[in-house]
């Protein structure tokens, strides 16, 4: 059958794909994330997709790929409005001559490095889906999803060839549940996100100063009293781990041990280095509270604590935390110092090692290997522990040439409001590593972490997608598959396909300009807060506002996207208007400026009846001069005129104004129109 | 303080304030629904919100009411983006000069008749929230935050005095989740919505032939044979039923029997009145499994399971159903015939009538007081028990009159798409009654009714809310309060502050036109669905296509509104142009037609990329052509011109052509495209 075809095998294939225009045609339509490790598109027609559409399990058919399939076909179903013959997918349901067949050898593992490689051929007549394990199998089909085309016939998947495996076995997200609770809802949403773009890890980070989030049975006070009332019970974690488990994500609890445990010592002072009393904590930082690791009481809490969540959480690794202990009550302590003392521990360091030692032997015990941030790191550890670094790659370059397994987060914090370029281009191995070959096998991953000080439900998904999707794809592709441009092209495509899975990372942006505006008409709205991020780092909590964990989170600053492709594209555009003024790249800028500069009489009026848009209100006026500026340099750039003296001072005396934070968001277009005034001037010098 | 100024009091509020000339500016800022008892409107300044807001809770304060005051301070604080001092509310934080006091005498019981009555008074510097019963006091404060406003100098509240009682006792929403599995978020958010427009009660559909949606311990393969493992726990029945209470909500469980009951067949053929096996019924319509009145173990089996339910659901009512029996089944069993004859029971009407008796010996032993469809009712039985009416108001009067109490859903079939002014003019008691007032008190109320052959968790807000809040408005406010125009103006700004809560029902429409118009530019398609509506009533089912629970419900015709307000306004901007022909009259009609007739060369190439919108091109077309009709018409009416032979057939034709629905949705301007263009032929004859 293939005898005829033409092949071609390409590595990180949409960039070189892109590069051969014989294929170009074909390659456009791929909208791959993450890119698979081997692409070969055969030159002829495609699946045709109709609603005689069936498939049949072969090989090993367990439950989780069933209900895998199943769900395939409700997605192909809802996308494409046909009407699937199948209802709930079985081996035993299997037609006589299914147009796709889906195989897995055996049941994969929930375990680091189990095999989730799959081969996936389409051809004119046949699809077929082959993996070693149903893991495999249903990355897969995440694949299969993404490469529903179409043309004027209709409904189609293009002949090709995939061979896929990832490069790293540890590809993660944490979700901080702590800071702000969040729903079973909006961590099942985000497992289905997580599925989509092929991670495997949801790092649950479960317990913090601000709320203990667990069912307790053998410490009741802890979800009782640490909890206002927002934890999971044990029934809903056994759910969420079973919907993790059936999309092949290993769900990592993370206790975070022994500081950041105020929520801990609210319910049960007599684990603290004071005396206590506690009291919930609501502002974010980090705080004093730690535990005393100088009492045999705290290990047996621990011991028993451990000992339940070993069984409620069926996963090999538990994350110790481990962070961020400042060690202020240790100092205050008189017991806690003569213990040192007595006992030759000559640093707070030290004494936590102390603690992790003891810790180490509970988790043992309970067949539980340990994991924790750059903090626990000592060389006395057995080398099955894991080393996640929010230091840096120096960090965990270091402790794999020691021999420890090592996970990087340093680089992914995603609540940083970073572009999605950025984490993207973030390596956890970079090219230019001296290190070996075994040192390299012992970087196992990483992890995006969606840290919770600054989201809410209604506003996590935003800050986690799309940009998690180009992690997901450092984490999956290979070192080579690292095109910007065509990254963010594929972005803009995934990011819309997760709505799919019920992500409301673009559906709840209107929804709280509609807030935001008061019920009135939200366009002038969106075309400024469009153009808008939230200011960097964690910049929001030094600007004169003390957040709390029940301050409001549904400002302009909350709204805005971390990141403006509004402004990304302005930005090209100015750079290629500098480059080469032609009258179209004008024309694309002087359209974007015109907006703005009307926008701002249409805004002001929504702001006189919203008060809670009033932060932003003189930003709106500086965008409105911003695009007349622009516009002006624009026409001198392209006629060579001179800019007069008066203008040239009052652009940049509004450039400096422009460049001000207000509203704790940031306009992300000033410095593309300080670039067209400074190109103005350089040129009509 | 309040000798200086003057009042009124107004009953159905909004119709009458607006006729008061001297009020106008007032109570044009008032947008409540559903419409309280009495206000009077205090002629004095309202009350401005800072961020020093502070509540207080008085009299007896218990969790519910500290839990509800928290999340009104949080609603409120999400809105206004202000930082309030408060965190968790309870009756110890009271601060020493609260601005807001809300006193309740006493913790209010989850019973039908409870006292929901309250008082709200807002003055320039105080608000006070007095109720009889903490739920009370809730209904009192999603008034008060109703009450939120907005002038040049920042948010506030008006003064005013508010006295609040509903009208009818049962106020509910019927949930179908077998045909349709809902999750528990579904339930979660649309309960919230009820609380918001203080509807009491969730009639929660859980059994039908398609699903049988509750963990049963008594009888595990319930749950485990006859839901496609879409189930709820007792856990999470129990979590949904904590949750409808904190918010003064009754959940009522729906088990219906005999019919409608294929699914317990499936997990327990034995029930049935033939051998089976019985299989998962996917398709929908009345069906012919039906438990074997004749057996014992029938009642054995409902024992058990009703004294499970019993103890799960502590609602005083059970709802067994009881409708749409077609005895087919019955007729076809020999032994039921001859059981029939051996104790004269003349037909299936009075063997159904026998199953009852059985059954209600049953809720009765276990303290449960039934509730049933029309079909249940027969005069033998005890009056506390109540008849739900599907049929009409007649069945209602005629129980009504023999003593029976009865609550009314025929008017209120939500899943007819019918608009928001048929449900809201359906009154549980005609104005023109002959009911004497001791049958008028048996009427307790109504409910809306979303059956769920059609919806997904994705659509099924969109058919609930916001018309939902029309017959909330009906059966709590008075009769008289029944201008539809201000229901429809109130409805606008209520449905926008329904997402405030997380329904769906606004932002998955993009999100739908975002997966229809596959990942293109949304404009010209929402522009078209947004004056289409699905083919009402159950026409769905008869147009060719047989939909089953596994179809897809992602294609134009589930993205649609069921009521267009895009139509609705041009409909009503023709009629006051063909009454007055102003200029402006035709500009407002012009800029509309002038939309339509330029859309269809938008939508086209959006069709031609997304296959699922095919159904639909012929019809964007003739918009386009009734559009150039109606430019032609509104011109020739305006300057007396006379519409040409040809111009005249050729808008019938397209007429006629325009008014055939596709792809199962019609377009809703067509009768006003007509008018205007018989209002031209007329004039100008």
């Amino acid at each position: 059958m293939k005898k005829n075809i033409s092949k071609f095998i390409v590595f990180c294939a949409f960039l070189v794909m892109q590069n051969l225009p014989i294929l170009a045609s074909t390659t456009t339509a791929l909208n791959l994330m993450p890119a698979p490790r081997e692409i070969m598109v055969i030159n002829s027609a495609g699946f045709r997709l109709d609603d005689g559409f069936s498939t049949a399990l072969e090989g090993h058919a367990d439950a989780r790929l069933s209900k895998a399939v199943t769900r395939m076909l409700r997605r192909l179903s809802g996308r494409t409005g046909l009407f699937f013959p199948q209802d709930y997918i079985t081996a035993k349901s299997n037609p006589e001559t299914p147009q796709m067949i889906i195989r897995a050898s055996r049941t994969g593992d929930l375990l680091v490095g189990e095999d989730e490689s799959y081969q996936l051929t389409i051809t004119e007549n046949q699809i077929t889906l082959e993996a070693g394990t149903d893991i495999g199998a249903l990355r897969g089909m995440e694949t299969f999803l993404q490469l529903l085309s179409v043309d004027e016939k209709g409904y189609y998947f293009p002949a090709i060839v995939i061979n896929d495996a990832p490069r790293f076995p540890w590809r993660g997200l944490l979700i901080d549940v702590s800071r702000h609770f969040m729903p079973v809802e909006v961590i099942k949403r985000n497992l289905d996100g997580m599925a989509a773009v092929k991670m495997n890890v949801l790092h649950w980070h479960l317990t913090d100063d601000q709320g203990f989030r667990v069912e307790c049975q053998s410490w009741p006070k802890l979800h009782e009293m640490g909890s206002d009332g927002f934890y999971y019970t044990r029934e809903q974690i056994k759910e969420i781990i079973a919907y993790a488990a059936d999309r092949g994500i290993r769900i990592m609890p993370e206790f975070d041990v022994p500081a950041h445990a105020t929520s801990w010592l609210v319910a049960y002072p007599e684990l603290g280095s004071t005396p206590g009393p506690y009291s919930p904590e609501r502002r974010w930082g980090i705080k004093d509270p730690t535990m005393d690791p100088t009492k045999e009481f705290t290990y047996e809490f621990l011991d028993k604590f451990f000992a339940e969540m070993a069984a409620l959480f069926p996963d090999e690794y538990f994350h110790i935390g481990g962070d961020e202990n400042n060690g202020s009550h240790w100092n205050a302590n008189k017991q806690i110092q003569q213990f040192m003392q007595d006992n030759n521990i000559p640093d707070n360091h030290a004494l936590q090692a102390h603690f992790n030692k003891r810790i180490l032997q509970i988790l043992t015990k309970y067949n539980k290997k340990m994991i924790g941030w750059d903090e626990i790191f000592q060389p006395t550890l057995p080398t099955d522990i894991i080393i996640h670094s929010w230091r840096g790659t120096e960090s965990l370059v270091k402790s794999a040439q020691q021999g420890y397994m090592g996970i990087l987060s340093n680089g992914y914090y995603i609540d940083l409001i970073q572009p999605a370029e950025y984490h993207y281009l973030n390596d956890p191995i970079p090219a230019n590593t001296t290190m070996s070959e075994d040192e390299q096998n012992r970087i196992l991953g990483g992890e995006a972490t969606s840290w919770g000080e600054l989201v809410t439900p209604e506003t996590v998904d935003s800050r986690i997608w799309p940009r998690t999707a180009a992690i997901a794809e450092r984490l999956w592709s290979s070192q080579s598959c690292n095109d910007v441009e065509d990254m963010y092209r594929r972005l803009e495509v995934i990011s819309l396909r997760l709505e799919e899975l019920g992500l409301t990372h673009i559906k709840n942006y209107d929804m709280m300009l509609r807030r935001l505006s008061n019920n009135q008409i939200i366009t002038p709205l969106k075309t400024f807060v469009d153009v808008v991020e939230p200011v960097k780092k964690y910049e929001r909590h030094h600007q004169g506002i003390t957040y709390t964990s029940y301050s409001p989170y549904t400002r302009v600053v909350d709204a805005a996207r971390p990141e403006s492709m509004t402004a990304r594209r302005f930005n090209q555009l100015a750079d290629q208007f500098i480059e080469s003024p032609t009258p179209a790249a004008a024309q694309e800028l002087t359209d974007l400026l015109e907006i703005w500069k009307n926008n701002h009489a249409s805004l002001k009026p929504i702001i006189a009846k919203s008060p809670i848009l009033q932060e932003i209100e003189t930003m709106s006026a500086d965008l409105q001069e911003l695009a007349v500026t622009g516009l002006v340099a624009v026409r001198a750039y392209r006629k060579h005129k001179n800019l007069s003296k008066k203008q040239i001072e009052s652009a940049r005396a509004l450039l400096e104004k422009a460049k001000k934070p207000r509203g704790q968001v940031e306009l992300m277009v000033v410095d593309s129109i300080e670039k067209l005034v400074q190109a103005a001037m350089n040129k009509n010098k």
